[in-house]
């Protein structure tokens, strides 16, 4: 079996409003280092067998949205 | 400045009732090789300064809810 972690983050160039609000929520807890947070997925797919296309395609048709998020994906075991 | 990437995920002792939604749909599209599905939360940090403390505490107290989930990080530049 293998393991593929899939991460998905909102465009750059799109306000990520929840990311904000984490930054913002930081703030308030004392921690000024933060300049800024976004918030992304990760999705660990459990395969019986490993094929580059195939993971494309799931990214492409349900677990990405390609208008407004980029992906990327490792292979881990 | 530093960019902190934190990785959330459940627990695995627990059931992640949306991870199996998406292995199921992934089913339905055709995709057999799907033994399983995970999601988990990635979160971006930018910093102005990294300091290990206070990344654990950030997520301790505000990003990761330690009861049921676990986290990790990673510097990235």
């Amino acid at each position: 079996m293998v393991t593929v972690r899939v991460f998905i983050t909102l465009k750059p160039s799109l306000l990520d409003s929840a990311g904000r609000t984490v930054a913002e929520s930081l703030h308030k807890l004392g921690f000024d280092q933060v300049e800024g947070a976004r918030i992304g997925k990760m999705i660990e797919l459990h395969l019986r067998e490993f094929d580059d296309q195939g993971v494309k395609a799931m990214c492409d048709k349900l677990l990405a949205n390609p208008v407004i998020e980029d992906y990327r994906y490792e292979v881990v075991a």
